[in-house]
Protein backbone atom coordinates (compact mmCIF):
# COMPACT_ATOMS: atom_id res chain seq x y z
CA UNK A 1 0.00 0.00 0.00
CA UNK A 2 1.24 3.30 -1.09
CA UNK A 3 1.20 6.51 -2.99
CA UNK A 4 2.69 7.76 -5.99
CA UNK A 5 5.99 9.57 -5.23
CA UNK A 6 5.34 12.97 -7.25
CA UNK A 7 2.08 14.15 -6.42
CA UNK A 8 1.31 17.34 -8.05
CA UNK A 9 -1.49 19.32 -6.71
CA UNK A 10 -3.47 19.65 -10.25
CA UNK A 11 -3.92 15.86 -10.34
CA UNK A 12 -5.41 15.23 -7.28
CA UNK A 13 -8.80 14.78 -6.62
CA UNK A 14 -10.78 16.88 -3.68
CA UNK A 15 -12.64 14.54 -1.28
CA UNK A 16 -15.95 16.07 0.62
CA UNK A 17 -15.16 15.47 4.42
CA UNK A 18 -17.82 17.29 5.83
CA UNK A 19 -19.42 20.25 5.76
CA UNK A 20 -17.16 23.42 4.72
CA UNK A 21 -14.49 21.19 4.61
CA UNK A 22 -12.63 18.96 1.86
CA UNK A 23 -9.56 17.06 1.50
CA UNK A 24 -6.42 15.94 -0.66
CA UNK A 25 -5.12 12.15 0.01
CA UNK A 26 -1.25 12.87 -0.60
CA UNK A 27 1.47 10.75 0.00
CA UNK A 28 1.04 7.63 2.04
CA UNK A 29 2.26 4.00 2.89
CA UNK A 30 1.42 1.29 5.96
CA UNK A 31 2.94 3.72 8.24
CA UNK A 32 2.44 7.67 7.65
CA UNK A 33 -0.13 9.50 5.56
CA UNK A 34 -0.08 13.23 4.92
CA UNK A 35 -3.29 15.17 3.88
CA UNK A 36 -3.91 18.14 2.50
CA UNK A 37 -7.31 20.17 4.60
CA UNK A 38 -9.13 23.07 3.08
CA UNK A 39 -11.95 24.42 5.28
CA UNK A 40 -14.53 27.47 4.74
CA UNK A 41 -15.09 29.51 7.32
CA UNK A 42 -17.36 28.09 10.54
CA UNK A 43 -16.52 25.02 9.46
CA UNK A 44 -16.71 22.51 12.31
CA UNK A 45 -14.10 19.72 12.84
CA UNK A 46 -15.98 17.67 16.05
CA UNK A 47 -14.55 16.63 19.19
CA UNK A 48 -13.20 13.13 18.24
CA UNK A 49 -10.53 10.37 18.40
CA UNK A 50 -8.55 7.88 16.70
CA UNK A 51 -5.79 5.51 17.37
CA UNK A 52 -3.17 7.17 15.56
CA UNK A 53 -0.80 9.97 15.90
CA UNK A 54 -1.66 13.00 14.65
CA UNK A 55 0.36 16.17 13.86
CA UNK A 56 -1.12 18.93 12.34
CA UNK A 57 0.67 22.12 10.38
CA UNK A 58 -1.60 24.88 9.66
CA UNK A 59 -0.75 26.50 6.20
CA UNK A 60 -3.19 29.39 6.50
CA UNK A 61 -6.44 30.70 8.00
CA UNK A 62 -7.22 30.71 11.78
CA UNK A 63 -8.91 28.34 13.75
CA UNK A 64 -9.70 27.28 17.45
CA UNK A 65 -7.99 24.12 17.92
CA UNK A 66 -8.93 21.66 20.86
CA UNK A 67 -7.08 19.12 21.85
CA UNK A 68 -7.87 17.52 25.80
CA UNK A 69 -9.21 20.29 27.79
CA UNK A 70 -7.23 23.20 26.30
CA UNK A 71 -8.88 25.33 23.51
CA UNK A 72 -6.17 27.50 21.89
CA UNK A 73 -6.21 29.82 18.76
CA UNK A 74 -3.77 28.78 16.18
CA UNK A 75 -2.95 30.12 12.40
CA UNK A 76 0.35 30.61 9.70
CA UNK A 77 2.89 28.60 10.77
CA UNK A 78 1.69 26.94 14.10
CA UNK A 79 1.22 23.09 14.71
CA UNK A 80 -0.31 20.60 16.78
CA UNK A 81 0.96 17.37 17.88
CA UNK A 82 -2.02 15.00 18.99
CA UNK A 83 -1.36 11.49 20.65
CA UNK A 84 -3.07 8.07 20.34
CA UNK A 85 -6.77 8.45 21.55
CA UNK A 86 -6.68 12.14 22.68
CA UNK A 87 -9.71 13.70 21.98
CA UNK A 88 -9.79 16.27 19.40
CA UNK A 89 -11.79 18.75 17.71
CA UNK A 90 -11.48 22.69 15.21
CA UNK A 91 -13.53 25.40 14.24
CA UNK A 92 -12.38 27.76 11.15
CA UNK A 93 -12.67 31.01 12.56
CA UNK A 94 -10.94 32.05 9.34
CA UNK A 95 -10.91 29.98 5.83
CA UNK A 96 -7.69 27.83 4.79
CA UNK A 97 -5.62 25.14 4.92
CA UNK A 98 -4.36 22.72 7.16
CA UNK A 99 -1.83 19.79 6.43
CA UNK A 100 -2.76 16.56 8.74
CA UNK A 101 -0.34 13.71 8.99
CA UNK A 102 -0.67 9.94 10.73
CA UNK A 103 0.53 7.14 11.69
CA UNK A 104 -0.19 4.65 10.90
CA UNK A 105 -2.02 5.35 7.55
CA UNK A 106 -5.88 6.27 7.90
CA UNK A 107 -7.38 3.41 6.29
CA UNK A 108 -11.11 5.02 6.65
CA UNK A 109 -9.52 7.92 4.04
CA UNK A 110 -8.90 5.52 1.21
CA UNK A 111 -12.14 3.71 0.91
CA UNK B 1 9.20 10.64 23.82
CA UNK B 2 6.88 13.62 22.88
CA UNK B 3 6.50 16.85 21.82
CA UNK B 4 4.00 19.67 23.17
CA UNK B 5 0.42 19.53 22.11
CA UNK B 6 0.28 22.81 20.80
CA UNK B 7 3.67 24.61 18.69
CA UNK B 8 3.64 28.64 18.05
CA UNK B 9 5.73 29.19 15.37
CA UNK B 10 7.43 32.14 17.49
CA UNK B 11 8.69 30.04 19.87
CA UNK B 12 10.22 27.51 18.02
CA UNK B 13 14.17 27.50 17.58
CA UNK B 14 15.17 27.08 14.36
CA UNK B 15 18.51 24.95 13.54
CA UNK B 16 20.83 24.74 10.82
CA UNK B 17 20.56 22.29 8.45
CA UNK B 18 23.41 22.44 6.46
CA UNK B 19 24.10 25.52 3.80
CA UNK B 20 21.37 27.61 2.85
CA UNK B 21 18.69 25.10 4.87
CA UNK B 22 17.53 25.50 8.54
CA UNK B 23 14.70 23.64 10.04
CA UNK B 24 12.16 24.04 12.95
CA UNK B 25 11.35 20.27 14.79
CA UNK B 26 7.40 20.42 15.36
CA UNK B 27 5.35 18.07 16.46
CA UNK B 28 6.73 14.57 17.32
CA UNK B 29 5.66 11.22 18.92
CA UNK B 30 7.93 7.72 18.37
CA UNK B 31 6.02 6.78 15.26
CA UNK B 32 5.17 10.17 13.91
CA UNK B 33 7.73 13.46 13.39
CA UNK B 34 6.79 16.92 11.46
CA UNK B 35 9.33 19.25 10.46
CA UNK B 36 9.44 22.77 8.53
CA UNK B 37 12.45 23.28 6.28
CA UNK B 38 13.21 26.46 5.23
CA UNK B 39 15.56 26.68 1.95
CA UNK B 40 17.61 29.80 0.27
CA UNK B 41 18.04 29.57 -3.65
CA UNK B 42 20.86 27.46 -4.53
CA UNK B 43 20.56 25.06 -1.86
CA UNK B 44 21.41 21.38 -2.32
CA UNK B 45 20.47 18.17 -0.65
CA UNK B 46 22.18 15.60 -1.15
CA UNK B 47 21.53 12.35 -2.40
CA UNK B 48 20.58 10.19 0.73
CA UNK B 49 18.47 7.54 2.14
CA UNK B 50 17.07 6.62 5.77
CA UNK B 51 15.35 3.60 6.73
CA UNK B 52 12.18 6.04 8.03
CA UNK B 53 9.28 6.58 5.51
CA UNK B 54 8.77 10.20 4.46
CA UNK B 55 6.41 12.53 3.15
CA UNK B 56 7.03 16.08 1.79
CA UNK B 57 4.78 19.04 0.93
CA UNK B 58 5.83 22.24 -0.51
CA UNK B 59 4.72 25.35 1.14
CA UNK B 60 6.48 27.49 -1.14
CA UNK B 61 9.02 28.46 -3.67
CA UNK B 62 10.36 25.68 -6.35
CA UNK B 63 12.66 22.90 -6.18
CA UNK B 64 13.85 20.20 -8.47
CA UNK B 65 13.58 16.87 -6.66
CA UNK B 66 14.95 13.35 -6.89
CA UNK B 67 13.45 10.27 -5.86
CA UNK B 68 15.34 6.55 -7.47
CA UNK B 69 15.70 7.62 -11.10
CA UNK B 70 13.18 10.11 -11.82
CA UNK B 71 14.03 14.20 -11.26
CA UNK B 72 10.83 16.47 -11.33
CA UNK B 73 10.05 19.97 -10.42
CA UNK B 74 7.52 20.86 -7.66
CA UNK B 75 6.48 24.01 -6.77
CA UNK B 76 3.31 25.14 -3.91
CA UNK B 77 0.89 22.39 -3.05
CA UNK B 78 2.62 19.60 -4.77
CA UNK B 79 4.20 16.47 -2.66
CA UNK B 80 5.96 13.79 -2.08
CA UNK B 81 6.46 9.97 -0.59
CA UNK B 82 9.51 8.93 -0.63
CA UNK B 83 9.59 4.93 0.70
CA UNK B 84 12.02 3.70 2.97
CA UNK B 85 15.74 3.61 1.65
CA UNK B 86 14.77 4.98 -1.30
CA UNK B 87 17.90 7.41 -3.22
CA UNK B 88 15.93 11.26 -2.41
CA UNK B 89 17.68 14.37 -3.07
CA UNK B 90 16.71 18.55 -3.43
CA UNK B 91 17.75 21.70 -5.22
CA UNK B 92 16.07 24.54 -4.53
CA UNK B 93 15.99 27.11 -7.28
CA UNK B 94 13.51 29.67 -5.40
CA UNK B 95 13.39 29.69 -2.02
CA UNK B 96 10.50 28.93 0.65
CA UNK B 97 9.21 26.33 2.77
CA UNK B 98 8.96 22.88 2.75
CA UNK B 99 6.75 20.32 4.96
CA UNK B 100 9.30 17.26 6.18
CA UNK B 101 7.16 13.97 7.59
CA UNK B 102 8.79 11.12 8.90
CA UNK B 103 7.66 7.75 10.21
CA UNK B 104 9.36 6.59 13.30
CA UNK B 105 10.30 9.51 14.39
CA UNK B 106 13.98 11.10 13.30
CA UNK B 107 15.59 10.60 16.56
CA UNK B 108 19.22 12.36 14.76
CA UNK B 109 17.02 15.60 14.92
CA UNK B 110 16.12 15.64 18.88
CA UNK B 111 19.85 15.37 19.52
Amino acid sequence: MKSNEFLFEKDIPWKNAGELMKRQILGYDEKIMLVKMQFEKGAIGALHTHPHSQCTYVISGKYEFTIGNETKVVQKGDSLYIAPDAVHGIKCLEPGELIDVFSPVREDFLG
